[in-house]
């Protein structure tokens, strides 16, 4: 039918539980859903982009016990969020490579529902997928959604997926 | 991968413009951009379930120039918009015969946002695609919007699909 695969933005972030550059677990959901429900057994006919927005650690909490004496401290710190980064992102090309579908990613920093809406105008995906924590109207006042945001302002159809009632950790603002 | 086809329920309505049943222009763009983006070639992975609402004609605006002088009146009437529901979905299923594509429909009565909510509910299919006339903020303010709605209250994953700018009609309310 359509002889260009069907491009597929998805946007990854890490969690906010563990220590290490483990994709969240709405991410995860997003990028196993994506597998599951649409691009199947047919890897030929579809291309994953992944874009992960870095937010500038404003208040250099993660870095609290860091001194900073010289410009290369700061080079440094940089340093290990890129490394962050990428590990995130090897994640899932190193998935996608395993089941022999195409992708592309990469790294940008900002307010990541603002980015997001900017990658999407740039890059033109068919469609985006975002993970969702699927928090009740509440907790949603003081935590912003990115998913909703996409869904109001992205220049593409969005879709948001849930992450499973089996999956939500104990505090359901973490991810 | 899944052994099972995945479900995509495809909210589909008439026209507002045209004087018999063909499908509005936003519920014809969601069906073909399900087929061109999601389905593609891979027709047998996928089961599109289409649900019709007809919303009851409150005023009577449709049949103002009938006259109702016994029960039997009232039962035409009914059969005649049964009559054009169907001709809806007929369209919709010759598409997916043509094409070889499973698929199931039916129609329902009432309010289309609350319905479709009850019909995801029911069905539970993987996700749910809905047309969208794409309006501004000021417009939607009269006429509501189905597809807002469903993001925010179906049991399912809910992709919204924008006709296109060249699609759009004098009257955008129109569809």
């Amino acid at each position: 039918m359509e002889v260009e695969p069907t491009r597929i933005m998805i946007a990854v972030n890490e969690s906010t539980i563990k220590g290490y550059p483990h994709p969240s677990i709405s991410s995860r959901r997003a990028f196993v859903w994506t597998l599951q429900k649409i691009v199947r057994s047919n890897t030929s006919d579809f291309k994953l982009l992944f874009v992960h927005v870095q937010v500038p650690d404003e208040d250099g909490f993660d870095d609290m016990d860091s001194i900073y004496a010289s410009p290369d401290d700061f080079k440094s710190m940089k340093y290990r969020e890129r490394i962050r980064g990428l590990h995130l992102l090897e994640y899932f090309v190193n998935q996608c490579h395993q089941f022999g579908i195409a992708c592309e990613s990469w790294i940008k920093k900002g307010d990541p529902k603002e980015v997001i809406c900017f990658e999407v105008k740039r890059v033109q995906p068919d469609f985006l997928v975002v993970g969702s924590r699927g928090l009740g109207p509440f907790q949603r006042v003081f935590v912003g959604t990115v998913s909703e945001f996409c869904q109001k302002h992205a220049e593409c159809p969005v879709i948001s997926i849930k992450r499973g009632a089996d999956e939500t950790p104990q505090d359901p603002v973490d991810d």
